[in-house]
């Protein structure tokens, strides 16, 4: 068992109940076992059953029979289904598990913690989200290393049960991530800043050159290469993903909206990008030489734990395995 | 002398006199020389011209005494300086070799074309743009292989001289370019869309993810490093390049501001991106797929060469070394 840190002095580590096995619950699958921790999991195809079996792992497509044991075990569950699919899950859990802890690996955080309290289950949640992925997916495309080095949002929100909070940033540090605590609201808006708008900034520049016909995309190199590079991700994920986090995403686009629009108007009337161009080199810059650093000496539950926590994340803090 | 091909059954292969050794100048030399060609460079600095004469190259910090040469042998001048300093350049031009041919490779066409009619030598002039670059400057930086397999669009405007542009032309091709024939016009307004829109999208992006703080920029991935890769430019090479395209600039960003405007209010109103999404990915998709052809039957000077000539380059037509 390679457990090397933990995230409090006297956190357990549950039993793993990982429901839906496409790239993400799957690779999970796999990190979790491959940690020493005795995990398994459900998925509606029996086809992905069979292929899990068959590698070794512990699955069935028994949700009711799956729950059972999540209760009886008290194991922590993990919901990886796709977000239409997740108010049905919680349903059931609510129904067979109401007492386990509950996190997710589904992206948008307050939409999550919404659906876990329409079912009751408010408590026993703490969202959660591996900044992980390719363009794969399903459980042939898992990787028992997807989550090495990556980054995983664990949420800190007002009423978390610490002893929770700690099993799943514990199940991130088993899994090889570095954990970033922050509250639900934040988490959203800055996955709108970094993950969602630039998609939205993609699609529209390849529209752009695609109206400039055969002649301008035959001219198009580097810059246009890469900044239209997500745009060919699948357009129902794009929408799923960007539509699912309406509001931060709103007024992000709103705040770039207005740079552009100054922008615009500078380029117009006065012939200058200064207003635009040096401050954009300089953001760019504090990205590429951001640094982590460790977040140490807060106990779960201990006073002011939260408030601490989300003021680390918002610093750069991370938990790190 | 590899000159596999030839832009016209007469064109003449003069000499070529390069004023300006930088990164494009000083490779546009070593490609010159490397195909067989007779050619010489001017440069301000001497350190650049000692630099380029230990390398074997025939190079001189006297401008008057280089186009007198120039003029003796009716050699295609290549204007390689920055822009800020191409009308005092033309003025020497004007004075020391009138008659020379005259082209250009300072990116924004109709401002050059301007440039050269004020000095009276828009009879002599054809516009030339090769489409390759790297971050780094200076002759040290220049590479003989820097424009193979890049495309290069010279100039197809009208009036302008046949003679002339197939010896622009041909020394594009001999640099290993695949030469793309434009209007000045249509080439600023391709490169407004595909080189400078992007610019503008990534310093926003950059500056909407640094708005995030720590935290968003702790949480950015790939769609977030690719997005804003070109805002590591240096800033006065981006607003150079940007402010000197302003009409078609103006013009292409106002059209992406009408796009991403009515994705905010269909996001806003009905919960959807669809009708940005979908035909975003189409354009993506349209760029990846793309294929150029090759140019062939259309003789400079021959009846309506210049309108069969853009209307290829519109479609995706190139002259092929």
């Amino acid at each position: 068992m390679c457990q090397a840190v933990q995230v409090a002095a006297s956190v357990s580590t549950p039993d793993v109940c990982v429901l839906g096995l496409g790239l993400i619950g799957g690779s999970l699958l796999r990190a979790a076992v491959a940690a020493g921790r005795k995990a398994w999991g459900w998925n509606r195809s029996a086809s992905t059953v069979d292929a899990a079996r068959a590698e070794g792992f512990d699955a069935d497509t028994d949700l009711s029979a799956v729950l059972r044991r999540a209760a009886e075990s008290e194991a922590l569950i993990v919901i990886a289904v796709p977000m239409p699919a997740v108010d049905a899950t919680l349903a059931v859990i609510a129904e067979h598990a109401p007492g386990c802890p509950v996190t997710d690996v589904v992206s948008v955080k307050a939409e999550m913690a919404a659906a876990a309290t329409r079912h009751g289950l408010r408590d026993r949640f703490v969202g959660g989200h591996p900044m992980a992925g390719t363009s794969e997916s399903g459980w042939q495309a898992g990787d028992v290393d997807l989550f090495r080095e990556a980054v995983w949002v664990v949420s800190a929100d007002d009423g978390v049960d610490p002893q929770i909070w700690s099993q799943v940033a514990q199940l991130a540090l088993d899994c090889g991530s570095l954990v970033v605590p922050a509250e639900s609201a934040e988490h959203d808006a800055a996955v709108a800043r970094i993950s969602h708008l630039p998609h939205l900034l993609a699609e529209a520049l390849a529209l752009s050159g695609a109206a400039g016909g055969d002649l301008a995309l035959g001219l198009a190199a580097g810059s246009f290469r890469d900044g239209t590079r997500v745009a060919s991700s699948a357009p129902d994920l794009v929408r799923a993903m960007c539509e699912g986090n309406r509001d931060a995403l709103l007024s992000t686009l709103d705040e770039t909206l207005e740079v552009l629009n100054r922008a615009r108007a500078d380029l117009a009337k006065k012939g200058t990008l200064a207003d635009l161009v040096e401050p954009g080199y300089q953001a760019r810059l504090r990205y590429e030489n951001r640094e982590r650093w460790t977040i140490t000496g807060i106990e779960p539950g201990s006073e002011n734990w939260l408030e601490r926590m989300r003021d680390a994340g918002r610093r750069g803090g991370v938990w790190r395995p």
